[in-house]
């Protein structure tokens, strides 16, 4: 049976008794007491875009780069009216008062708060919440390198947008942790790697440091399936200096499994080896020379 | 350049003066101080799934399948430990209390509170929110009929979950408001509609009241692309009361549009006639035979 009756079904449509009603976890108030931080569209819908900024003994790394790749979240999904500028020193308003060397930063900005409704009011003002936090880094993780496994790529097909609808990166991450993990690296349907779940994904194959000829680094190209990461930027740009030939071609999921070396690259961990993937031990399962290279060569851009 | 130099950089290291800080708009305060409000993983990652149930004078309708929806909603993203008893009992007392007859009941379960992180703290409490709120119904739509436009079907690869990531489905529904469309209607890559952004799709080919023996109810089959909607149940069930052939096999684009009637079904309003679609008169651009009739049937099922 579907249908529930209540002890007022009888005394319905007297109208002057009924009142909206919200309920925040076991507390009953009236709608309109409930505040904008429960109404806001970033849980509602994951109606905003996000960043991760972090910084290096009291600098933040590549912050023009992060201002312009949210402008250009913001313009995709078509939240308009923010000043950029405005962002911009109120990170640093609040980078400047946590007084952190070596911080995380993370921001992000909502449609705003309303009733829920798919169709946004348009006089609705964005919401901004930022945290900067002391980034905690185990520096033997470098040394070590991490396992990763893989999981279906099942997000959306605007993953170049860096925007709040997460939950397939929460599912692969949880995945990944069970596994005893650090990190998901996500398979489309055709068997490529696109990128990890909350990093880009590196593959170095054909090739020893010792015969310099044959060392080609892959990553997916951009598209709108993988993050445009600032990170990645970086990354492209170390192999060039070293002299490392950057093929932009996803890899397949068993050609990393075969692959010299494999790593990570994203904001707050910058290059992360990989010494195993899918439970699978690359190479002699300790860091390769190509990725130690590469993470030093990456250092100089850090002054 | 991509480095900012700030007033501090010299004065880095005095471990003894660095604060963790959170920004709610232009507000500053410690990480401490931040209300589990604004931590919610329903913002972060749209980390929670939701209903939405209406009652009909007084009554819920199809409440169990809901919670059965629900239920499964949470398994799939392994939010457990949630009492399902306890949300039924939640629902009825905030609907009580609101006294509303044709009421809209909106809410949502969230994996919890705490510093994001994409791995979740199994310790966690999930967050509970509800709206009870009139539904305000037009009676002249369901007369009319409404005017839809498609969108690319960007969604993720589980629209099978009710979940809070749909922002896909807002951009979609901001640009069907923009032209003027009451639904947006979601088309994947292969050509064919799924459902649309906030409602299940259904098309009559092939046949008019008048000749029985031909007319097909067209609706795409369940599967992870699209959510199993209760009123779509009931939809099938009210077409084989009344001897309308179901065929559950998606419509392509261009089927729909030369479809003899279209039209949409949510628990919010039930069946509500289509009468343009991408800008195309639909028959007559009135509701169909059929759609009256499964319209009146509908009503069989609302005690």
């Amino acid at each position: 049976m579907t249908l529930v009756k209540t002890a007022w079904n009888r005394k319905v449509n007297e109208k002057g008794h009924q009142m909206q009603i919200a309920m925040i976890n076991d507390r009953m108030m009236r709608v309109e007491e409930v505040g904008p931080e429960y109404l806001d569209r970033g849980t509602f819908f994951g109606d905003g875009v996000y960043e991760v900024l972090r910084s290096y003994n009291g600098t933040i790394f590549a912050f023009e780069e992060h201002l312009e790749r949210l402008a250009n979240s913001l313009a995709a999904i078509e939240i308009t009216g923010i000043d950029i500028n405005k962002i911009r020193s109120r990170v640093l308003r609040a980078f400047e008062q946590a007084r952190i060397a070596n911080a995380k930063i993370y921001f992000h900005i909502t449609r705003g708060s309303g009733l829920r409704d798919h169709v946004a009011d348009e006089n609705m003002r964005p919401n901004f919440f930022l945290t900067v936090m002391e980034l905690k880094e185990d520096p033997r993780l470098k040394d070590k390198g991490i396992a990763v496994s893989t999981y279906p790529d099942i997000r959306w097909k605007r993953c170049d947008i860096k925007s709040l609808n997460l939950l397939a990166n929460v599912l692969a991450r949880n995945n990944a942790a069970k596994k005893g993990c650090d990190e998901a690296i996500f398979v489309d349907d055709e068997g490529f790697i696109t990128e990890g779940a909350g990093s880009a994904f590196f593959g170095i194959v054909n090739g020893k440091p010792a015969k310099r000829t044959a060392g080609k680094l892959r990553t997916a190209p951009l598209s709108a399936k993988i993050l445009p990461s600032v990170t990645r930027k970086y990354v492209i740009k170390a192999a060039n200096n070293i002299g490392l030939e950057v093929v932009e071609e996803s890899l397949k999921k068993e050609e990393a499994a075969k692959a010299e070396e494999l790593f990570t690259a994203v904001t707050t961990k910058d290059i992360m080896p990989v010494v195993k993937f899918d439970g699978q031990v690359i190479s002699d399962g300790r860091p390769g020379e190509w990725t130690k290279q590469l993470i030093e060569e990456f250092k100089k851009f850090i002054c």
